[in-house]
């Protein structure tokens, strides 16, 4: 059976291309225009698994997606980085000066919006999808309005490149995540990173404590994270990634913090794709 | 002379009523559509003080914003906190059935998603601010439009509340900060909270050590986060929120961070809005 693979956003947009290169094989492809969508397409068994944005270069973690994945009691089975490269992309024939409305998930405008300081006759709207304003232009023909989406997007729906390479930061990594609703079956060998989230009490020193005992227990830390408690706001509770060389190790870090930390959970375990 | 102070959207923004709770007096206030705006009115001297919604429950920290503090030098000299309530609102007259489509600020549509899940036949809009489309709705007499705001936003521009209360998260904490491009000159004995950043070396336990030194100068942890570095992706640094209660304890810890971090720099040293 092929993988079922929800994705945010349509074909050609960055979530279909991290879709294509982490999984390889043929898959079915499942857009949704929301991350809220995409999990209930998992949760009512349309997919299998989801491909999910988590974490880029300008905006740090998007917690929402995190809020996501910790209450819908989803599995994080496996991570993949990739370099963003944005275009600004109109209909065959249209110049830069034609353009008066830009339209691209807001992410996507706030990694290029230096770009556009230069045209101030362009007005930017935040719309739901990248690769879905490129569709629109396409199938009404739009005229004066442009999109900003990967040259994937650009070719599949037949638009002209007014602007590549346009993202402020040209080294823009952003990181997936692939959920799903089971627990992951990957060997313990192939296993070197976890996503843990845990919650602490107030006292001084309660985190510093907690890291001592990772660090015994020789995790590297590569993300950490305080974040509101879901309605008791301004306690928090903490998302922590952590990288290790051996299995064992994380099984005994797990037991520590069972104890020490309240609510401790694994939002999963995988293979680190970051060397 | 009055202070200027600029905010994130127009009159009837949840940042107004945030800039009329922190500075009692009159004050003069200059409109901005962007967070970018604001700055650049501080820099330029139009302002001098900004409001900036700094953190909330539900996205946690915004991001974009501690680097626009960080990358123009910009100071914190204080905090306000203020639980957000949401109301869709439109023209008198209008039914909640006659409403199609509804515009606000991004973070306002996502903490009122579940209200609208009710309501599948309006389609949600993000806009630049909660306050303007209210303004729009009533300047151009618009039916069939809603616009999610504040209270006072509907009594400004004379619209009816159709939903009050709409948040999905009822006691919805959000952090604002008061920021300038001159240092703090607030005494000694009134600042107890600070906000840091820095770097640290990829080297396990790295953290843990600074936070036991931390803790062993008797700083309470109100928040960590570690970010990518901007053009250095996945290289992190950290944004940390102290609490103290000697001024002294903080110099000491000061002093302990800038031999052991990588460019550390205090982002603000202000009073504690919070018990």
């Amino acid at each position: 059976m092929n993988n079922k693979v929800a994705i945010q956003g349509i074909k050609g947009s960055f979530h279909h291309l991290v879709a294509q290169e982490y999984f390889h094989e043929d898959i079915e492809v499942h857009e949704c225009l929301s991350f809220d969508k995409l999990v209930e397409s998992l949760l009512d068994k349309t997919c299998n698994m989801a491909v999910m944005a988590i974490e880029n270069s300008i905006a740090g973690s998007i917690i929402p997606n995190y809020a996501l994945i910790d209450a819908n009691q989803l599995h994080v089975i496996g991570e993949y980085y990739i370099n963003i490269h944005q275009n600004l992309m109109a209909l065959n024939g249209q110049r830069i000066e034609d353009i008066t409305e830009v339209y691209s998930h807001p992410m996507a405008l706030l990694q290029t919006k230096e770009f556009f300081k230069q045209y101030p006759h362009i007005k930017l709207i935040e719309d739901a999808d990248t690769a879905e304003v490129a569709q629109r232009i396409h199938e009404n023909q739009l005229k004066g309005v442009g999109a900003v989406a990967s040259y994937a997007a650009a070719k599949l729906y037949d638009l002209n490149i007014l602007g590549s390479e346009i993202q402020t930061i040209k080294n823009n990594a952003t990181r997936f995540v692939i959920v799903q609703t089971k627990n992951s079956a990957i060997p313990e060998e192939d296993i070197n990173k976890a996503s843990l989230k845990f919650e602490l009490d107030h006292k001084r020193g309660s985190l510093a404590t907690i890291l001592n005992v990772m660090s015994d227990c020789r995790m590297n830390l590569t993300k950490i994270q305080s974040l509101p408690i879901i309605e008791t706001p301004w306690k928090y509770s903490f998302f922590v990634d952590v990288t290790f060389d051996k299995y064992s190790d994380f099984v005994k870090a797990k037991s520590v913090l069972e104890i020490m930390a309240e609510h401790f959970k694994v939002l999963g375990e995988y293979k680190n794709a970051r060397i």
